[in-house]
C-alpha cells in the first residue's frame, strides 16, 4: 500500500493540534510501542501522538484521511495478536490519557466511559457502588476500549457473555475524522444496522471508539470457588458438559494443569492451596444468597465427583479466592517466563469439543516434539494454547510453529469451532481467518472495511 | 430502481427449483400477502415462492441475482413498519415452510432451528426439556427468523436481554446466492467483524436467514408477577427508575393504562383482575427459589407502595398470570379494533425518560385532538405509541400522523432514544431513521449494504 510518508509539515500538524509534549517522534518512542504483549510483530510508528479529546481524535484522523496517512490506535498494548503495532509505519494514536470515568447513571445502571479506563479500574469504582461490570479477562491493565476492540470475553463468559453484551453505546470517530454516536443509554434498539456490534470485535479498523456506555449489573452478593483436582486434564474437562447439561450455571469454569499452576505459583512467588493432582477444575459460582450458591455447588461437586474427581476443595474465605485467581490470571506471564518465544492459539469450539481438541493438542505435543501448554475456559469453550519455541532456532522456530498451528485450526475449524475466541485476529492470524472464512467470507470483511474506511488508513493490514 | 419484471421465463425457473405447488402468481397469490400486520404499505409480489430448504434459496437468489430481480424474504407477516411487503415487485420468498426444529443439544444448551418455526413453538419445545429462550415479545406467532431479522426484544428484556443475545450461529443466504455459515455453537468468538450481529437486526436487507443456532438457559424454576395499580399514569412510570437503582431485577416491567385493558377484556372476552385504577405496573420475577423471588418482589413492592402504589397484587398461580399476560399481549390487537386505522412509534429511550416521554405524548394528545394510546416496556424503555385514525379523511389523518410523529421522534431524539426499540425500520420509519442518523451516517449504512448486496436485490427500499 503506497502510504504518505510522515514529514515535517505532518508532525507540525500534529503539535498544532496536540502541544510539543504529547508528539513523539523517532527515538522519543519507547521500543516498547512497536511490539504488544506478545511480541514477534514488530515496528514502530513514524510517530506516536496521545491524545485527551475527541476533537483532537477527530482532527488527527481528518488530517490522515486527507493526507493518506495510516493511523494505528493505541491502548495498553497488552493484546497478542499485533493488533496494536503499526506495520505500515504512520500515526499511532495512543488513547490511555483518555482515561477518564465520565458517569455513573444509577437509574440507567450504566457507566459512560473513556476509552482508556483500565479494566482494573472499572470493576473498583463499580463494585465501590455496589455494581457490578460483569466481563473479567485475565489482564486487568487493558483498557476498555482494547477489550471492546477484541470482544474481550474472561472468565464469567459461561454466565454472563462477553463484552459485547455489556456495551449499550459508543462515541466513534470514522476515519475520515466524522464524529458519530450509536446505541446509548438504552436497553433495546432495532433502528438500522448495528454499527455499535460492528465497531465492537473490529480490532481498531473501522473507527476509533472514543467514549463507551457499559452496561451494569447490581453486584451479586457472595461468590464461592470450588477447586476441584481429577487425576488427569481429560477427566477434568469431559465433565465439563456434564456440568452445563446439568441446568446449573456456574459464573466461570477454568481448567488447569498442575504444571500452570507450579509456573504460576514461581512467578508469583506464592503458594496455591493443592497442586498435588494432574488437573484442576476451577469453578466459582455467585448469587445473592448463600442457600442459593450452594444448592448450585453441591449438585456441581456431585457431578465432577462421579466423573472421577478426587475431591473438592471450597474456597470461601477472600484470601484464598483470591490466591487461586491470582494464579490463574499469572498463567500467560508464567508460561511465558519458562521459555524463550511462544505463541498462542486462542481457538473457541464447542463446549462438547474441548476434551477432544486437548486431546489433540497433546498428540500434536508428540508429533512435533514441542511443548504446548494450554488453560483456558472450559466452560464457555475458549482455549488459549501456547506453543514454546525453547531452544528451537528461528529457521526450526517458524516451522514448528506453522505446521502446529496449521493441524490446531484446522482441527478447530472441523470441530465447528473458530480461529478466535477472544483475542482477536490482528496482524498475526490473518492467514488462518482466510482459512475458516474462505475468499468469498474475506471479500464481504473487506467490502465491510471499505464502507467504514474507504482509503484503508484505520489500522491497515489487519483483520482483513 | 430499474428492475427486471417477472415473465414466463422466471416463472418456469422458480418452478423448476420449488416444483409447480409452491410457485404462485397474480390471483393465486392470497391478498394478505400484499402487506403486513399493521397494513398502510400495500402490494402484491409478482410471484410468490414457498421455499423448503437451503438449497432452493440459493439457486432463487443466485437467479435474482444474476436477472435483477427483487427478492422479499417474509415469515408469518407480524410486522409493523412494511418490511415484508413486496414494494418493488418481483419474487416474495416465503420462508414460513422452512419450519423445522433441527436439533436440541443440551450439552451446549443451543436449539438449532428453521428460519420459519414460531415463537410459540419454540417456547413450547424448550420447556419441555426444562429450558428456556428468553425472548419474549407479545406477538408469538410470529418466526423466529422474523425476531432475529428484527432483533425483537420483548418483555423480559428488563432481565435477560434481546435476540441478538440469544443468537450464537446463522446459515444465511447472501443476494448472490452463496450459502455461508457465521458464528455457531460457540460462546465467544472475535473472528473479524461480527457478520451475525449485522444479521441480526438487518431486516432481511444484507442476507436471508435459513438456519439460526439459539442460546438456551434453564428454565427459572418458579415465577411471579406483580399487578400494582397506582393513581396515575405518570406516578406509576416514575417509580421505575427506583426500581432499576434498588438494584433488584426484575424479568419484566410493563406499564398499561385501564383504557388499553377494558379494550383487551373486550378483545378477549375474558376478565382482568383488577380495574379500578387509571394506571398499572406489571412486574414479573423469576428465580429457581421461592425465598429468592419473595426477597426481590418484597423489596419492589414496598418502593411502589413508598411512590403512591394503591396496592400489589401477588398472581401466583399459573391461571391468573395468564390472565395478566394474555390481556398484556392483546393490547395491540384490541386497540387495532378499536378504530379505522392506526400507526405505531416504537421508541425506546432511556429509563429514566420514560415518563417524560409518556407526559409528551399526552400533550400531543390535546394538541393534535387525536386519540393517543401507548403501552410498552417501562423496564426497559421501549414504549409502543399508537395514534388512532378514528374518523379522520385520508387527507387530515396523513396530515396529523405525520405532525405528530414527527414531534415524538424527534423528542426521542432529545431524551438520548432511538427511533425503533424492537420493530424495525422498514418502509414505513425511514424517514425517521435519516432525521436520527443524519445523511453520513445513512451514507454509511448504505455502504453496508452495498458490501452484502452489490446489486441492491435483496428486500430493497426498507432501512436505508
Amino acid at each position: 500500500m503506497n502510504y504518505k510518508a510522515i514529514d515535517s509539515q505532518d508532525i507540525e500538524y500534529l503539535i498544532s493540534v496536540c502541544g510539543k509534549g504529547r508528539v513523539f517522534v523517532g527515538e522519543e518512542i519507547n521500543e516498547d510501542f512497536a511490539h504488544d504483549e506478545l511480541g514477534g510483530i514488530e515496528r514502530l510508528p513514524e510517530v506516536m501522538v496521545e491524545a485527551v479529546s475527541t476533537e483532537e481524535v477527530s482532527k488527527i484522523m481528518k488530517y490522515a484521511f486527507d493526507h493518506h496517512i495510516p493511523v494505528t490506535p493505541r491502548g495498553q498494548g497488552t493484546g497478542l495478536v499485533g493488533g496494536s503495532v503499526a506495520i505500515h509505519g504512520g500515526i499511532m494514536l495512543n488513547l490511555t490519557k483518555m482515561n477518564k470515568i465520565l458517569e455513573l447513571d444509577e437509574e440507567n445502571l450504566t457507566l459512560t466511559v473513556e476509552p482508556g479506563v483500565l479494566l482494573m479500574e472499572i470493576s473498583k469504582f463499580v463494585e465501590a457502588h455496589d455494581l457490578f461490570y460483569p466481563p473479567d479477562p485475565g489482564e486487568k491493565s487493558a483498557t476498555i476500549a482494547g477489550n471492546i476492540n477484541t470482544n474481550a470475553g474472561g472468565m464469567r463468559a459461561v454466565k454472563y457473555g462477553v463484552t459485547r453484551d455489556y456495551v449499550r453505546g459508543l462515541e466513534i470517530v470514522l476515519p475520515n475524522g466524522e464524529v458519530m454516536e450509536v446505541g446509548g443509554k438504552i436497553v433495546k434498539n432495532s433502528s438500522g444496522y448495528s454499527l455499535k456490534d460492528m465497531i465492537v470485535g473490529s480490532e481498531g479498523t473501522l473507527a476509533i471508539v472514543t467514549k463507551a456506555v457499559l452496561k451494569l449489573l447490581p453486584l451479586p452478593k457472595k461468590a464461592i470457588s470450588l477447586l476441584i483436582p481429577f487425576p488427569d486434564l481429560a477427566m477434568a474437562i469431559e465433565t465439563v458438559p456434564k456440568i452445563i447439561k446439568s441446568k446449573t450455571i456456574p459464573t466461570a469454569v477454568e481448567f488447569m494443569e498442575s504444571a500452570a499452576i507450579l509456573a504460576a505459583e514461581e512467578f508469583l512467588g506464592m503458594k496455591f492451596p493443592d497442586k498435588s493432582s494432574d488437573a484442576y477444575l476451577l469453578l466459582t459460582f455467585d448469587g445473592n444468597s448463600k442457600e442459593e450458591i450452594e444448592r448450585a455447588y453441591d449438585k456441581v461437586a456431585h457431578i465432577c465427583l462421579d466423573s472421577g474427581a478426587l475431591d473438592v476443595l471450597i474456597s470461601n474465605t477472600q484470601e484464598r479466592q483470591e490466591s487461586i485467581w491470582k494464579a490463574r490470571g499469572a498463567f500467560l506471564e508464567a508460561i511465558k517466563a519458562s521459555t524463550t518465544e511462544m505463541d498462542e492459539c486462542d481457538v473457541v469450539v464447542p463446549r462438547n469439543k474441548v476434551a477432544d481438541f486437548i486431546k489433540y493438542t497433546n498428540e500434536l505435543q508428540s508429533q512435533f516434539q514441542v511443548r504446548i501448554k494450554s488453560f483456558g475456559h472450559a466452560g464457555d469453550g475458549n482455549l488459549h494454547v501456547y506453543v514454546l519455541r525453547d531452544e528451537r532456532t528461528e529457521e526450526e522456530w517458524k516451522k514448528t510453529l506453522g505446521d502446529v498451528f496449521e493441524c490446531m485450526y484446522s482441527r478447530a475449524r472441523e470441530l465447528g469451532g473458530q480461529v478466535s475466541g477472544e483475542h482477536g485476529i490482528g496482524y498475526a492470524k490473518r492467514p488462518f481467518l482466510i482459512e475458516s472464512m474462505g475468499e468469498n467470507g474475506m471479500q464481504l470483511l473487506k467490502n465491510i472495511k471499505l464502507a467504514f474506511d474507504p482509503k484503508n488508513i484505520l489500522n491497515p493490514g489487519k483483520v482483513c
